[in-house]
C-alpha cells in the first residue's frame, strides 16, 4: 500500500512543550493525563518515572506536580500549591490566554461567553477564571444562546482552542445582532486549523484515510469527521495494532494524519504497518 | 387603487428630534441640510426662518448654527464654536455613540475600522474622532479589507447607522479570523431595520410599491433596493408630483413606505394621490 502523510499532523506546540517540561522533572506526577495518548503516558512513566494522579486528594506533600496543557480550574491550582512541594505549570500558553482574558473581562464587567464543551477540562479551567462564574456561559451552538441571560449588554467571548472557527463565527454573529458590544477574542489555535486543512486536502485524493489519535481527544475526532466528509473509508485508530487489513482491499493510496496528541514514534509504526499491506 | 402602508416607515427618532430642535431656534441656520428632504427644509425656512449654510465660511459671528443628525468632523465643530455665537448640536445620539467609541478605542490603541461610505458626512464625522486618523479605516465590503494595514492586532469596529447588518457581519467575520481581538460595536440603528423589515414584508404582498424619500438618502435607496427584490414594480419618489399613473395599470394593491427623512405630510400627500388612481 502506498502511503501519503498529511502536510501537517501530530503534536502541536503546546504538547511538545509539555512533554519536554515533563521529561525535565523525573519522578514527578502529572495532574490528569498529560495528553490524550496512553502510549505516550506509558513512555513518560517508563523512561522518566513521570506518574499520573487522577485526583488532587492523591497528591502527597513532597510531590512535584505537573499541570497539563489543558490547564486546571483556579481553585484546584490553589489547592495544589498548598498541598504539594512544587507545581510545574505546563498549561499551553494558548490556553493561558483565554484564562487571562476571562479574568480581565469579567473584572471589567463584561458578561463572558465561552464557545466549547463545558465538560472539557480546558473549558472548566478557563471558566473558573471568571469573577462571577454565574455570568460565564458555555455554548456549543448558536441555538444554545437562547437559554442564556447575560448580566450585561457588553459580552466578551473566547473559544476552546480546538473548536471549529465556522461555528464560532455563527455564535459571535448572533451575539453581535443582540448586544451593544461584543469583544471577540480569537483563541482558536492555528495548529488545529493547519492539521485540519491538511487532512481535508489529503482525504480528497486518497482511497482510504487513517487518522491516528486518542479516541477521547476532541481534535482527533474532528480530524476524523473532516476526513469522512471526503473519504468514507476513514478510520480512527490509537496505534498500529488496531489496523485492519480489510481496509486496504482494492485500494491504492492510503492517507495518514494524526491528532495533536499523537507522538511521532506511533505515527512511524502506523506508516510502517500500512506500507506492508 | 387600494393602498397599504408599511407597519414602520418614515422619520426615525434622531430626525424627529433634530427637527424639533430646529423648530425651537427661529432664525438659526443648519450646517448642511438638516435632513435629506428638500420639502422639509423649505418648510423649516418658511415656517421658522431656519436657513441653511453649505460651508463654514458662510457663518457669521452672530449666527446660531445647528449641527444636523449626521454630525460633523471634530475640527469643523471646533471652528464653528470659534466663529459663531451659538452652536446647537442636533447630532443623533446614535451617531454620537460611534464618534465616542472611535475616540475611546483609538486612545486605547485599537486600530479602528468603520463600515460605511467614506464620503458620507456621518462617516467623515465619526472618522475624525480617531486619535490617529491614519489608523481609522473605512470599508464598504469585506474585500476592501485586503488593502488595509492595521497598526495593531486589536481592532475596534463601528458601522454607519444606516448600513446592512449582514454585510457588517461579513466584514467582522473576516476580521475575527485574522486578528487576536475584534471589539465589535453594533452601531447600526434599529429604526433602519424596522423600516426595512416592514418594507420587505409589504413588498411581498402588493402589486406595486412606492418608496418615498430623498434620492440622495442612503437609507431610502436601501429601502428601494429591498422592495425591488420582492416586487419589480417598485418606484422611488421624493413627493406626490413624481407619481406616474402608468405604474398602477392593471394593479390592485399599492404598498407605500418612506425613508427615515420623509415627513408625514409628504407621505399623506402620496397616499391621497395614489388612492385616486
Amino acid at each position: 500500500m502506498k502511503v501519503k502523510l498529511a502536510s501537517s499532523y501530530g503534536f502541536c506546540f503546546g504538547v511538545k512543550r509539555a512533554i519536554k517540561i515533563a521529561e525535565g522533572y523525573k519522578n514527578a506526577a502529572t495532574m490528569g493525563p498529560l495528553i490524550h495518548n496512553q502510549n505516550e503516558i506509558d513512555r513518560l512513566k517508563n523512561d522518566y518515572n513521570v506518574g499520573l494522579y487522577e485526583n488532587i486528594s492523591e497528591v502527597k506533600p513532597k510531590d512535584t506536580v505537573i499541570i497539563r496543557t489543558h490547564g486546571i480550574p483556579k481553585r484546584d491550582l490553589k489547592e495544589l500549591k498548598q498541598k504539594s512541594a512544587k507545581v510545574i505549570n505546563a498549561t499551553c500558553p494558548f490556553v493561558t490566554t483565554p484564562q487571562q482574558i476571562v479574568k480581565k473581562m469579567s473584572e471589567e464587567n463584561y458578561s463572558i461567553l465561552i464557545f466549547g464543551d463545558e465538560h472539557h477540562p480546558e473549558v472548566k479551567g478557563v471558566k473558573s477564571y471568571g469573577k462571577d462564574t454565574d455570568d460565564v456561559h458555555v455554548v456549543m451552538t448558536k441555538e444554545d444562546l437562547e437559554n442564556i441571560e447575560f448580566k450585561y449588554d457588553k459580552i466578551a467571548t473566547v473559544a476552546q482552542t480546538t473548536r471549529k472557527k465556522e461555528i464560532y463565527l455563527e455564535i459571535v454573529n448572533a451575539l453581535i445582532l443582540k448586544n451593544k458590544e461584543v469583544r471577540v477574542f480569537n483563541t482558536i489555535c492555528d495548529a488545529t486549523f493547519e492539521n485540519q486543512d491538511a487532512a481535508r486536502e489529503l482525504s480528497k485524493e486518497v482511497d482510504v484515510m487513517v487518522v491516528i489519535g486518542g479516541k477521547n481527544s476532541s481534535n482527533t475526532k474532528q480530524l476524523h469527521s473532516i476526513c469522512l466528509e471526503n473519504c468514507k473509508d476513514s478510520y480512527l485508530i490509537e496505534n498500529a495494532q488496531e489496523i485492519d487489513k480489510n481496509w486496504f482491499k482494492d485500494k491504492e493510496l492510503c492517507g495518514i494524519t494524526a491528532g495533536a496528541s499523537t507522538p511521532d514514534w506511533i505515527i512511524q509504526q502506523v506508516v510502517d504497518s500500512v506500507q506492508k499491506h
